[in-house]
């Protein structure tokens, strides 16, 4: 089972993306999406088999999975790197190609962020893992062009989706509790562990958020 | 067998795109390679796909490659898209995994362009299909770092390789007999077909220039 609350994206390619990825999973961060543009599908390689290394060492039970390049993450994986999967947006290859390729064990996940996008996904049910939903807040790192959804706006995307479905676009940790009220499975955040001067423990924060945000909402 | 003689890189991604793959298919070229670094993966699995529909109609003996994108030469196949396999810079996928990803049927083409390169290249002489080697002259296309080569660089090449090599990098029209002299499987092209009035009639120039220059040498 994949813990979706807390989702890290990296950002660079340094020793310092390595380890705070492998801190964030220290902290219980449940999937790390390793997100490297720049550069070539070789130094995203090394970068995503670096990751995977030493998020494995940090917590076994975190699944590590390659922004947009289905061929690295397969090729990460037949090298025997702790690689689980690819995450696709709306322009990269279709999610039934990336599952095709890396087979049913595959994690396989899908941006989205309207209510559309959701629902087109759950005829895709049986092939994509998990949703991302975004973006929470219009974020500098990625411009969608979807309107931000704030906290209220997920509401219908959970009640509409079968899948998983994860809030990402300038999700702090301030934020994670009233996300967490909505139903959605968890957070993605980029920036903010990142730069965090101690992602652990901010995943930890991340996480008990999460629980009160979800406890709260049951009652 | 693959053709290597004429090979052209398409670039762009519109539809005299599409039409001068065609033309130059019907004019005789060996293989097309599609390269559209700029957009995602489903803009270029669609431009893979429409550049494939229409080489197969022009020429059935044309194979079409795509540039650095193994998943989406994959899904492309997959689908059932005419399209071959894939070709590799050195900063891409290393071609081992390619041809994994791709199986024994594809083809697989890798970048090099100095002798250090082709050497290397040869211990994947079962992986690898053809090797471009450039830049024959500066080129503004793409700046690898390497020094051109000119026409007597291709001679230590070719012989240094069991794979055939072909020659890439500004190549136009009146280098390719004197090119063809040294031993080289084939020349690709880009700017010089894709922005020919007469793409079909300019392939076939050209390999009639092949043809003269590797007699004259035979002789």
């Amino acid at each position: 089972m994949t813990d979706w609350r807390m989702y890290l994206v990296t950002s660079g390619n340094d020793r310092r993306t390595v380890e705070v990825a492998a801190a964030a999973a220290r902290g219980g961060a449940g999937v790390v999406q390793v997100r490297h543009k720049q550069g070539g599908d070789r130094e995203l390689l090394a970068l995503v088999t670096a990751v995977a290394a030493a998020v494995e060492r940090a917590n076994p039970d975190t699944r590590v999975v390659v922004d947009d390049a289905t061929d690295v993450a397969w090729a990460a994986r037949r090298a025997g790197a702790a690689v689980h999967g690819v995450h696709l947006g709306q322009d990269d290859l279709p999610v039934e190609a990336a599952r095709q390729i890396l087979g049913p064990d595959a994690l396989v996940g899908l941006t989205t962020g309207t209510l559309e996008l959701v629902q087109r996904a759950q005829q895709q049910a049986g092939v994509v893992d998990y949703l991302g939903a975004g973006p929470f807040r219009p974020t500098p790192t990625k411009d969608s062009g979807r309107a931000p959804l704030g906290v209220e706006g997920y509401r219908p995307l959970v009640q509409a989706s079968r899948i998983p479905v994860l809030a990402i676009g300038d999700v702090t940790p301030a934020d994670v509790e009233a996300l967490a009220g909505t139903g959605i499975a968890g957070v993605c955040m980029v920036r903010h562990v990142m730069q965090a001067a101690d992602p652990e423990a901010l995943v930890r924060g991340v996480l008990a958020g999460y629980e009160r945000g979800r406890l709260a909402a049951q009652t």
